[in-house]
């Protein structure tokens, strides 16, 4: 596990004032935790730009009675079978479901995927989350 | 069930044959599919301004050997139990987890309780992802 | 003018020298500047988000032979001249004409400014900058 | 000059009417004008993502007391001269400067002179506004 170090931060006492209120508000429980949630969130958007192995997830809410719909989705799915982690199935309401799909791979390749769900036919709204694996941040 | 209309939209040739290369890269199946999709972000980004009751994913990696944290995950988690629908785990390593959580309620809601859960210590990084319930749209 | 106060922030080492490649790359001149920049930018996202008077550039690119165009982006811009500090008018090629114009005032009302001009017909592209007066931040 | 052409949508009538009414508060002057300027962000976008030639704003805000500051953002601005068409100035109070600078080239030529200026100490904050040289579009 990596060794925790300390650095200082010189900063304008009235700015400093601002973002304790501020991060009061968002529920942050000390300022070291926003500063490394701001520091990690640079990085992982940084990760998504360079193109490197990152984890991602594919939220799309559909209609499940149009026509072929599911069978679609599915063989896309199965398509990119060994990038996938695995999917979460919501029933929203008696015509409109919403799945999120945990994907695994380089950020190209999980945006290829995420295009390809959202261009269907039926699905009504796609999202794809940038997230992190994780690893060493 | 909506009937369906049809309108016509008038536009520069040059700029139209733009948008179907782009959508054809992008593997929309029509272009009537790529501008419903277009129309939809749209409405979807101004019920989330707007307060409007709505559908959101909540999704957090973090290290699950951090005290405390899973309990105080699972505390934060209960206290809004009315809103979230249902969660989806991910065992990213043998250290990170991913958590994709569904959330229903007013979109100002929604968003106090990802502050609550990405300003945790531990959880290295969160997003709210922000999509629709799927009705009338 | 405030003074200069020092905080320490704790954290873990890897994900340290993966924030000094990231800022090496994007020029930034050292640490505590590039954290400052990140509570900036948190700081005026949240500013615009609660309505305080605040500083915005509306930037659109249009085409300036589209009949009585001009005219009505002089009518809407003299309808709010209180607010509007000043614009910068460039002839991009024998068509095309990009306005940045520096507004003052309460966030929800350069927004409703923004949208006035971007929604008349031969505006081709118009976008909104957040940002900020620079008053104690 | 291009053509005018024109093309269906086919759609679902309570989708068109939220449509509508979202775009009549968003000061549209009609629907076509809507869908052309979704059309127009959409490949505006995707132009940004595939390294063209196009037309971006930079601003910033600074406090022109800092020692040496803009002497910096001169050289900068000089060092990058072939790209940058021409510089807007506002004296936002006693201490801050604005400063909103027209750029054409590469986008990422664009972003690489951002992050050097917007990397600066004393520069408060900075955006890189992603807009179009308008051509065919």
């Amino acid at each position: 596990m990596a060794n925790l170090v300390r650095f200082a931060v010189s900063i304008n006492s009235d700015l400093l004032a601002k973002f304790d209120k501020l991060i009061e508000e968002k529920s942050y429980v000390n300022r070291s935790e926003a500063i490394r949630d701001l520091i990690r969130n640079y990085i992982v958007e940084s990760e998504w730009e360079s193109d490197e192995e990152t984890v991602g997830v594919v939220t799309i809410v559909y209609n499940h009675h149009i026509r072929e719909l599911t069978d679609k989705l599915a063989d896309i799915q199965h398509a990119y079978n060994t990038m996938i982690n695995s999917a979460l199935h919501v029933h929203l309401d008696s015509d409109n479901c919403l799945e999120a799909i945990v994907v695994k791979g380089k950020s190209s390749e999980i945006e290829k995927f995420a295009y390809k769900l959202i261009g269907i036919k039926g699905v009504k709204h796609g999202q794809l989350t940038k997230t992190t694996s994780g690893k060493d941040i």
